[in-house]
């Protein structure tokens, strides 16, 4: 039985998805693999929809696993998040799919969002959850320099040097930009990113909310395909894997 | 100088606002008293718009103290939250007010904030800030009995055994119910409170949409003026301070 499960997490205290050797039980991925086997006395290799970096967070992480023991989806559900109940996930769905369904391979859509607050005092509710930028942002600029993003481009810009995408070109399909108080959320679809994508897209934006960059310039920054002309890496904190749709 | 600032807060790790003996350096009046001692070398007397319980929140806790020498609004804010930097805590906002300013005594308006996620599933990113409901909720119920709550009522089937306030009567002038995909946002607006009465309230509405209760008997549980009337009192961290005007 292949079983799909949607996975939130705060991912302030982990290495990120992927298993690190130097790091044991520091992983999404561990943990999860050791509630599973304490629920099915299975030990199972899990795919993922985007292995998220330590520090990011995920809304509803998309992950497959094959067990040849059949469990009803809810009770799977859980009874995963009985043994996940001292660790920082939570098992939010699960389904179960055809042998063949593959979390990564699969997706025809992936969404990340990320989190600013904008404003003068540090944070208390929201550290480790978002990007505290102290300066004001213009953020009609920002929405008008994302529009630039849309659509198929060679995105070396925004990729990371330890990228291992054998083509830098993606289409993204959407960026909504919303204000709630101080609080931005940049929300950025495609069918797939490369490494820090999202991230150094946010920090671009962020400086044309500065003014350090005019939006016009985004173009131009895609165009050069030159890493050091777009912004910084934006912190880990602010960025949620959202979801994906197969 | 009198200044009034704003402080939001994650209550999980302190005992709430007051300072206890038992428990130094576990309130948040402490914290602040010893930010504003590092800052001005003044030992002051810190007032507060609501003294909130172990576990409670703030987005915009109103609070205000007295120092003879002069700040600048913004240099005491930006001052403040250096010295909170390892704390939970966070300055949000800072002006200089008339000397007889209280922001207990002169508050016009109070509003609690409280927040409720309805999943099966357990929480990852609102845990400690949310309470976990399981069991699916008619939110029209319970939006139908928050009215009979409005008004002038003696409170006191929602008032903690150890209130020590004067009077059980209360009036409640706003309970506004929003609902953002699983989770519910109750806010409750009134001139002041009785101890436990928001949480109080909250229990007594999710028995209402687990339909251990019919909204209509909202009214007559009011009526009785009996504590074991009403439901329970909703755990502390779904609540948080959300402000007050003055």
């Amino acid at each position: 039985m292949r079983y799909k499960i949607k996975v939130e997490y705060d991912g302030t205290n982990y290495v990120g998805w992927q298993a690190q050797k130097d790091f044991p039980d520091k992983s999404i991925e561990e943990i999860l693999q050791k509630a599973i086997f304490q629920m099915t006395q299975i030990k199972v290799d899990i795919n993922c929809a985007g292995r998220t970096d330590a520090g990011v967070h995920a809304i509803a992480q998309v992950a497959d696993f094959s067990i040849e023991k059949e469990f009803e989806a809810l009770r799977m559900m859980m009874g995963l998040n009985q043994y996940l109940l001292r660790s920082d996930l939570a098992v939010v769905d699960c389904e179960i799919v055809d042998e063949n369904f593959h979390s990564r391979f699969d997706a025809k859509m992936r969404s990340y969002r990320y989190i600013i607050i904008n404003r003068k005092a540090r944070l208390a509710l929201n550290k480790n959850r978002a990007w505290h930028v102290a300066s004001p942002l213009n953020i009609d600029e920002m929405m008008k320099a994302s529009k630039f993003l849309l659509g198929n481009h060679d995105f070396s810009a925004f990729r990371d040097a330890q990228c291992q995408a054998k083509s830098p070109v993606r289409t993204v399909d959407k960026i909504e930009i919303k204000v709630q108080d101080d609080k931005i959320i940049i929300d950025v679809f495609a069918k797939s990113f490369l490494h820090h994508m999202v991230r150094n897209i946010v920090g671009t934006l962020v400086w044309v909310g500065l003014q350090k960059l005019k939006a016009q310039e985004m173009s131009e920054i895609i165009q050069s395909k030159d890493r050091t002309k777009s912004g910084p890496n934006a912190p880990a904190c602010g960025l949620y894997f959202l979801g994906a749709t197969y």
